[in-house]
């Protein structure tokens, strides 16, 4: 009997590694012989490095760059057994949450650290990257990754633009004669599950913009600089990119990735299901187990659970999805692959005492669902 | 496929048949053709006669009896479908519940209102009884309820003795020919899960007495006075009952309803099994659901969800038991018939927002637990 275990993290509970192993002690106090098959899993945002990292055997990389407002900061990123892939989270070098809420001003703010990982990462000789692109302090479109990897932004003058999204506007002229020669060749998909614009009303700045300290003004002042960014760059390098789906994710680094790097944004869950080679593994399975801290009508919107059930209904393998919490509107998840939904909780507790019982509930749940499969 | 239904009520939250009827809508959400047998169980306590009502289409009948502290007060019972059988609770006519903290005091309190109830019955030709007698507020080793029934108990001067169990100190002599007549050949079958003696360390008055507002100094006056009525007793009518098991229930009333009425002593749950003829519905069933508010390792000692699963794994029938909260100790319960124990709550939050949710998280708990059956 073969079980495929491809969770996501359990948010401040488990990581999709400890869940995936709680299931498996469940599993095997009912059936000792099954076959568990650890696959954890990410949608592309937070944990996705842990989980490809811990899937391959591979290894994280620490390493100084610089923060979103410049300072220096230990970020990394994940180097994937075979050596060749890296996983770069760009929250982890310029996220939102490497910030205190007063510092927050997408007008400074810079990707320029996650160019530093990038980098980082071509000097470990990797020829793949998959770059997780939530949680993003930044509205300079990708300007700031740009310069750390050589592509110089100046102003009529001729001087070097500083960093962040309030310098833009003063964008005159690109040269990426600098731009670092080992990316030529190189894949980089990015992990995006949004399909924003760069500018106008559903664009970064507008959309994304508040949540990252920009006033109605400021958001004003931002547009106008990505349309003036998107001018130069159509100008310089003959590509439009002001309207292309995607290109305002994580405060237009969605559009510097296309236009510059010729990178290409798929679904999140998407990647990391091609990453892990979880199809494989479920190909011949008996059943899947996956699950996630919540599962509600959301999650057929390209969260975890609703992959890998993708996945599993292609090869006719029953899943069993498991959460902390389950919200309204699970019912059309039953036409998308899940055969059952379980709610893990053992009585009513603080959130805190939910948290810190996880891995004990979540086995448990397991366990009591193999028995009756066992039935 | 046949479902048998048999929970017992989830406490504060729904009755046992709202609990059966909510397993039953997400047997049928999954199983549209299923038959599911609706067997709302109790195991002697609270929600017994509510259930065996439900189960026979009996009736709830309400009189006027004298409280615990010989208050007038509205108490009700069931009667049975087919019109024989009376079920009772001694709490509904003279327990605990029934007095605010500083009311209870049992040198006064009587079971005077259990009698009345009794007699109610036999007005209605009733020829069976199930009573059930936990939460007691009284200590009066059931004078109180013989003195309803007709029994007469007098002290040195004659005189008739007032209520509590602080008047049988004075007891001098038993007068049983006024008993109710017709409670000749009667069958009275008590649920009762405790096997304390009537007097001793482990007797009435010094294990149940201080809950029921008993100091030290009045668990010592108690415990003689029923020391001393078990004499009286003896000389009497010839029975010892003094260490019988089940003699201290309910203050001594397990003695009370043995020695003056032939009343034998069963453990409730077997009992509401026996009544509710759930054995024969049992029979041929697929799946039995049980369930219970609290599953834990107290379960094993009676409660509901173990002697169901007792019966069915008699017939080999699979039994999958849901509860609101899943204690520690459950291990097992899986070698005594129960196949899995599954948690119903879909989330943390709070015990209010979990018990009225319960018969929605129920019906969805049931829903998957079919729909993993169905894989």
């Amino acid at each position: 009997m073969k079980f495929v275990l491809a969770p996501d993290s359990f948010k401040e509970s488990m990581t999709a590694k400890k869940a995936a192993l709680a299931m498996e002690k469940g599993i095997l106090t009912v059936f000792p012989d099954a076959e568990c098959v650890i696959v954890p899993m990410a949608d592309g945002g937070e944990g996705t490095v842990e989980s490809l990292v811990s899937m391959t055997n591979g290894e994280i990389i620490h390493t100084e760059v610089l923060g979103p407002l410049g300072e220096l900061i230990i970020a990394h990123y994940g180097l994937l057994g075979e050596g060749a892939t890296a996983v770069i989270e760009m929250a982890g070098a310029s996220g939102l949450e490497l910030l205190r809420p007063e510092e927050r001003n997408p007008l400074l703010t810079t990707t320029y650290g996650t160019g530093q990982l990038i980098k980082d990462a071509l000097d470990k000789g990797v020829s793949r990257f998959l770059i997780g692109i939530g949680g993003s302090a930044t509205n300079d479109g990708g300007a700031g990754m740009l310069q750390a990897l050589g592509v110089s932004f100046k102003d009529q003058n001729g001087e070097e633009l500083p960093f962040g999204g309030g310098a833009l506007g003063q964008l005159h002229t690109i040269d990426i004669s600098g731009l670092d020669a080992r990316l030529k060749g190189i894949r980089i998909d990015v992990a995006c599950d949004v399909t924003n614009p760069l500018i106008g009303e559903k664009g970064a700045s507008a959309v994304f913009g508040p949540q990252k300290g920009a006033t109605p003004e400021v958001v004003h002042v931002l547009d106008g600089n990505l349309a003036h960014y998107a001018e130069v760059i159509k100008r310089s390098l003959g590509q439009d990119i002001a309207h292309m789906a995607g290109a305002g994710a994580a405060g237009g680094l969605g559009a510097g990735l296309m236009a510059f790097l010729n990178a290409e944004l798929k679904r999140g869950i998407d990647l990391v299901i091609e990453y892990t080679g979880l199809e494989e593994f479920v190909k011949g399975a008996d059943y899947v187990f996956t699950g996630e801290g919540s599962i509600d009508g959301q999650t057929l919107f390209g969260k975890t659970p609703y992959g890998v059930a993708a996945v599993a209904k292609r090869h006719h393998v029953p899943v069993i999805a498991f959460a902390g919490r389950i919200g309204d509107g699970v019912e059309p998840l039953y036409d998308n692959g899940f055969h059952a939904i379980v709610g893990i909780l053992k009585g009513v507790t603080s959130l805190a005492d939910a948290l810190e019982s996880g891995e004990e509930n979540l086995a448990f749940a397991a366990e009591n669902i193999c028995r009756v499969l066992r039935i």
